[in-house]
């Protein structure tokens, strides 16, 4: 019983933080992180000042558990992931993960901002962002070995090195995506930079079509 | 005369913000960018404080410059290429420009900054960034497209994506270059990129060895 009361007082604190972030991340997509303030998300979100600050004390902590938000979603992803059968696994996966942040109004600008933020050493967000971004890297690293151990691909090459590559590709576009004001195909672009690494990567060394990756999941 | 005076002049203004960027990196890069006084700059460039803000009146103006040096570098290297004789020239000169990037200590770390900064569109900085950064991917799509009237590149792609992805790559990769503290092999992997490239716009399909690039210039 006293397990349940915990579980669920920690479900309720940790939906209303959801619930916040949403806002929050509506209210940058729409306003622009910089002019949106501290008190038109607690009024959004329902509470009060204090209500808002002891879950996230500034906008900075806002900025940083979206990119959280964000690497938690790839991790899930990455741990959804269906098994791979042809050693297209992980390029699909990259795919489909591209797709859903781009279907995220303002994440794509946010996770920038946080990327610069980040890359601030004397920044509170320097040493989170860097752990969870070699989660990322390692977790994308994983999937590759695994479809190598299953004989799909290449056992000679270096795929922290492609996965790093594939991770820096969809982060340099998006920083275009923003600076160009979203003219640019990103999916396109990400899907043609995996579509040409695949027959360097296939044991088999044939192309493949991740065409079918860029539909919206059904769910 | 009238005109040699007159560019004498402009001579030594540039010259002195020349010397004021050279003063500002390096501290930059010991110090960190925050960690960097307005005031500490203006002693080592042997300027007074006004001296220093007639030249650039804020902190961030110096960043910006430092971004602007980093475009200009580009373009100038861009317009040296060597005229490419087999299709690989687009490829090599990424690989050149890397590599003289990369060998200017606090020039990378520098750019992360200024592409955060530049990334928000509330900053001073954004309209400039977003102009030099279209140069340069026009630069860039401008000599593949050479090479494709020249017949060694496949006529049927889109350069303008392909040039993207390389800038993406490079974008991304000194990203986690920084957040990882220098210890991934940022040119190594920005060859490995390239040179999984080739084949697939190559007219010939053939493999090439990009690392001749790689060697510092004997200039």
């Amino acid at each position: 019983m006293r397990e349940d009361r915990e579980r669920g007082s920690y479900s309720v604190g940790r939906a209303r933080r959801e619930k916040i972030l949403d806002v929050a991340i509506a209210n940058f997509a729409e306003l622009g992180y910089s002019q949106t303030s501290m008190a038109k998300i607690a009024q959004d979100a329902g509470l009060t000042g204090p209500g808002l600050t002891h879950h996230f004390p500034t906008k900075k902590h806002l900025l940083v558990a979206v990119a959280e938000r964000r690497f938690s979603m790839l991790r899930e992803l990455a741990e959804e992931a269906p098994e791979d059968v042809d050693g297209t696994g992980p390029l699909r996966q990259m795919v489909r993960l591209s797709g859903l942040l781009h279907r995220q109004p303002g994440m794509v600008e946010l996770f920038v901002l946080v990327s610069a933020e980040a890359a601030d050493p004397t920044s509170a967000a320097h040493a989170l962002y860097v752990a969870r971004y070699e989660t990322v890297v390692a977790a994308l690293t994983e999937s590759f070995r695994t479809s190598v151990e299953a004989g799909f691909l290449r056992a000679d090459l270096d795929y922290d090195g492609i996965a790093r590559e594939c991770i820096a590709v969809a982060d340099g576009l998006q920083l275009q995506w923003v600076l160009t004001g979203r003219r640019i195909d990103l999916l396109g672009l990400i899907r043609n930079h995996l579509e040409r690494l695949a027959p360097a990567i296939l044991v088999s060394g044939r192309a493949v079509d991740l065409s079918d990756e860029l539909r919206p999941a059904r769910s």
